[in-house]
C-alpha cells in the first residue's frame, strides 16, 4: 500500500489506512530522531516549505519550522496577521508562494475550509495547520501517535472527550480519527458546546463528564476557549469547573491504567486540577516530539507523492 | 565577457551588456529550477545574505530568501521597521551586518540613493531592492526578463507605460533598462505623474493612453499609488479610469500579439480591469519564477566578482 | 584539560581555565572565518538552536544566529515579547522548545537568573544572552577576546571602566572576568551607578573618571542608559558628561597605547566624544567579528561536551 494523497487537509476525508500509513511513518521518523539527531535526513534537501499562518506566533508553526528543517528543507515563514488583512487573500498570496517554487505550503487561517480552497489553485501540497473552527488534523494526529504508542493498538479502546468540543478544531480532527480507527467515543460538555447532531457519527454523548469516562482508556480534556474580549465562551466558570472540570475523583471511574491528554495550552485549574496535570497519567510532555515526528511523516509522504498522485 | 560589478544598485548606470550578461544568467538559473529542484544548488553554500528592509513584510524580501536558499547560502532577515526608526541609521546596521561577516545585503530604504551610500561603507556586496522613489533595479530585470522569453529579443519592440511613472521605483528602472536596450518607450499618465524632463531620455510623454499604446509589442500597467492616509495620489479616481484604465477595447490600438504586464500587487478595476487582468495577454503569473531566477542570477554573478573586482 | 559545562550562564561561575579555553577556541573560529568563509564548518549539522529574546529584534540574537549558521546548525528564533507576556513563562517555552528537540536555547530574559532557572528543566544547553541587570557572559567574552588580541595576554594589564556599571549587564559579566583572569580593575561613576561593595571583590573605585584612567592599557565606556520614558537614569546629562565623558584630554593620563572598548550602541557626544570613538585607539569594529567568532566556540564546545557532562 502507499499514501496517494497530494495533500493534508482533514481526516475526515482519510481512510483508517491512510491514517495507520502516517502513524507508521511517524514511528519512524521518531526512531530516526531518537537515534542520532546529528544524522541528518536529506530527504527534503532542496525543497521548500513556506508556513502561511495568521497568527503573530504559534507553537505549531515552531514545530512545523523544526519538522522542515530535520529534513533539510528550506522554511519560509509569511506569518504575520497583516498579510490576511490586506489586499492579499489567502488565495493570492497562497499562489504568490506556489509561483515562486514552495513545495509545501502549511496553511492557518481563520476561515474554515480556506486549505482546502486553496488547494485547488497550487502546484504545492497544502497542510492544514488549523483551519476556523473545523479541523487541525495533524494535531489530531499527535494525539493519535501517543496512543497508539501507550496503548499498543487502537482495538476496543474507549476514548472520552471532556469539555468545549465545539469550538476546538483539534477535537473534531481526533473525533474524526478515532471514528474511522474503530475507537468508541464518548463526549461531555455543557449542551451549547457539543455540536448539534454529532451522535449521528456514532458518537455518544453525555452531559455529566463522570458518565462519559467511565471505562475510558482515554481522556481527551479540552481548554475552555476564550472570546476575544477574553471572557470565556461559557454562562459560568464556576458552573464548568463544578461539573466538567478533571480531577483525581472523578478520573476514579475510568480504566485503572487511564491516561489524560490535552492539546494545550491549558488553563489550570479549570478545565483540569493542578494535580491531575502533574500526575503521571498525564501524557502532555510527550506530545512534543510526537509532534515533530507526525509533522517530518507528513512532509515525507506527502514529498514523495506529490508527483505522481493527485488526490484533491 | 565578465560581469565585473561588486553591487547592484540600479540599472541607470549599467551597460546594455551587462544586462544582457544578468538575463542571460537568469535564463540558466530558471532552467535549473525547471530541471530539478531537489538537485541543490551549491553555488553560495556557506555564505550569508541578510535582507535590510524597510517593511515588515513583503513579497521582494521573499523572493530574495528563496532564492538565496535556492543557492544553499544562509539567510538573516533584519526587516522590520523599527531597526531603521531607531537610534540605528542604514549605514550603522549595515556596516554591522557587514562586519559580522554578512556576503549580501540586500536593501529596501525609503530614501533614495540609501544603498548607493551603504555600498561605500561595506565589503559585502549591496543589492538595491528599492530606494525611496529612485529604482527598484531586479524588480524590473524581471520584467525584461519575461519581455526577452515572450518576444524573443528586444529588437524593435516598442513598450508603452502607462499611470503613475513618478511615485513607481520599478517603471523608472524599467525604463533606464529599455532605454540601455534601445527599445522604443511610449508613456502616459496624468501630467502631474509623469516625471517632469523624461522625454529628454528619448521617451514619448502622451497624455492620451490609447495613443501611447498604438503597435505596442508590452504594455507595463502602474498601480494607482496611495498615500499614507490611504488617498490616492490623484485628483479623482473615476477621471483617471476614465482616461488611463486598461481595458480591452483601449488595449486594441496594441499589436495583435500584444502582452500586459503589471508590477503587482494590482488594483483591479482601477489602473486595470479585471477582464485584462485575467486575459492570456496577461503575464502576470510567469512574474514570480522569473523573481527567483533573476535574484539567484544577482547573487551568483556578485558572488564570483566580489573578490576580483570593486566596481563602486 | 575540557571543557566540562553543559550550560553557559555567566562568567562569575567559571574559572580562569574555562575562560581561557573558550578563547582559545574563539580564535580558532576567527581562523577559520577568516581563511575560507565559503568553507562550509559542518560541527553542528543536524543541531537545532532556538532563540528565546524578550526584544522584538537585537543585534545579538542576529549574532548567536549567524555563529550558528556558520556551524551548518538549523535556527529557530521565538523572539517576540508576546511570547514571554502571555500565559507562556520562561520555563513553559523553554521546557517546549527542549520537548521539540532543541540542542541549544539561547535566552535573553528580563529577569536576573533567568536562564539559570530554565537550565534546571531542559536537555539543552542554556546560554544566557542576557539576564536582567545581571550578566551578560558572551558579550564580555567577546571584550575579553579583543584585548587579548591586542594586548597579547591579560598578564599586569590594568582596565579602566567608566560609567555606569549597575545597569550593565555586560561590564559585571566583564568585570567578573577581568578578575578571575587576574586583571586589575578600576571603576568611576556617578556614585548611585556604582554597586555597593563592589570593592569588596578587589575592584578600585573611583569618583573621578581621570583617576581611574591612570596608566589604564584598556578603557571600557558603558552607555548611558535610559529608562523606558527615554529619561536617562541620572540627574543632569551636562553634569555627567563634564565628570565622565570620554574625550582626548581626558584620556592623557592612560598608557600611551591604550585601547577604547564600548560594548554599545553608543550615544556619540554624550560618554564617548565622536572623537574618541573615530580614533584608531577605538576597536569597536573589530567586535562583531569576534562576536560571531565567540558564540561559534561556544556552540561548539557545549554541543561536544553536553553528552558527557552535566555541570548544573
Amino acid at each position: 500500500m502507499q499514501f496517494n494523497k497530494k495533500h493534508f487537509l482533514d481526516l475526515k476525508s482519510l481512510e483508517a489506512s491512510d491514517i495507520h500509513y502516517i502513524l507508521n511513518a511517524a514511528q519512524k521518523m521518531k526512531y530516526i530522531l531518537g537515534s542520532s539527531k546529528s544524522c541528518v535526513t536529506p530527504y527534503l534537501r532542496g525543497k521548500t516549505v513556506a508556513t502561511l499562518f495568521n497568527e503573530e506566533s504559534s507553537r505549531s508553526k515552531l514545530s512545523y519550522q523544526l519538522a522542515a528543517q530535520n529534513l533539510s528543507a528550506n522554511v519560509i515563514n509569511l506569518s504575520t496577521k497583516k498579510q490576511f488583512e490586506g489586499e492579499d487573500s489567502l488565495k493570492e498570496i497562497g499562489t504568490y508562494v506556489d509561483q515562486m517554487g514552495a513545495d509545501f505550503i502549511v496553511v492557518r487561517h481563520p476561515v474554515a475550509g480556506g486549505p482546502h480552497h486553496l488547494a485547488k489553485y497550487v502546484n504545492a501540497s497544502v497542510i492544514n495547520a488549523g483551519d476556523g473552527r473545523n479541523e487541525n488534523p495533524s494535531q489530531a494526529l499527535i494525539d493519535l501517535l501517543t496512543i497508539l504508542e501507550l496503548k499498543g493498538s487502537f482495538t476496543d479502546l474507549k476514548v472520552a472527550i471532556i469539555g468545549d468540543v465545539m469550538h476546538n478544531r483539534v477535537a473534531k480532527s481526533s473525533i474524526w480519527g478515532l471514528l474511522k480507527l474503530g475507537v468508541k467515543i464518548s463526549v461531555a460538555g455543557p449542551p451549547t458546546l457539543i455540536p448539534l447532531g454529532i451522535e449521528k457519527t456514532g458518537v455518544s454523548v453525555h452531559h455529566s463528564a463522570t458518565e462519559a469516562m467511565i471505562d475510558a482508556d482515554v481522556i481527551l480534556s479540552l481548554k475552555v476557549q476564550r472570546d476575544r474580549q477574553g471572557d470565556v465562551l461559557i454562562p459560568s466558570l464556576n458552573e464548568y469547573k463544578k461539573l466538567y472540570k478533571l480531577n483525581h475523583q472523578r478520573l476514579s471511574v475510568a480504566k485503572d491504567d487511564v491516561i489524560v491528554m490535552h492539546p494545550g495550552p491549558i488553563n489550570r485549574g479549570i478545565e483540569i486540577s493542578s494535580g491531575v496535570i502533574d500526575d503521571e497519567i498525564s501524557v502532555l510532555d510527550k506530545q512534543q516530539i510526537n509532534g515533530i515526528a507526525v509533522r517530518m511523516a507528513l512532509f515525507n509522504l506527502l514529498g514523495r507523492s506529490g508527483g505522481n498522485f493527485d488526490a484533491k
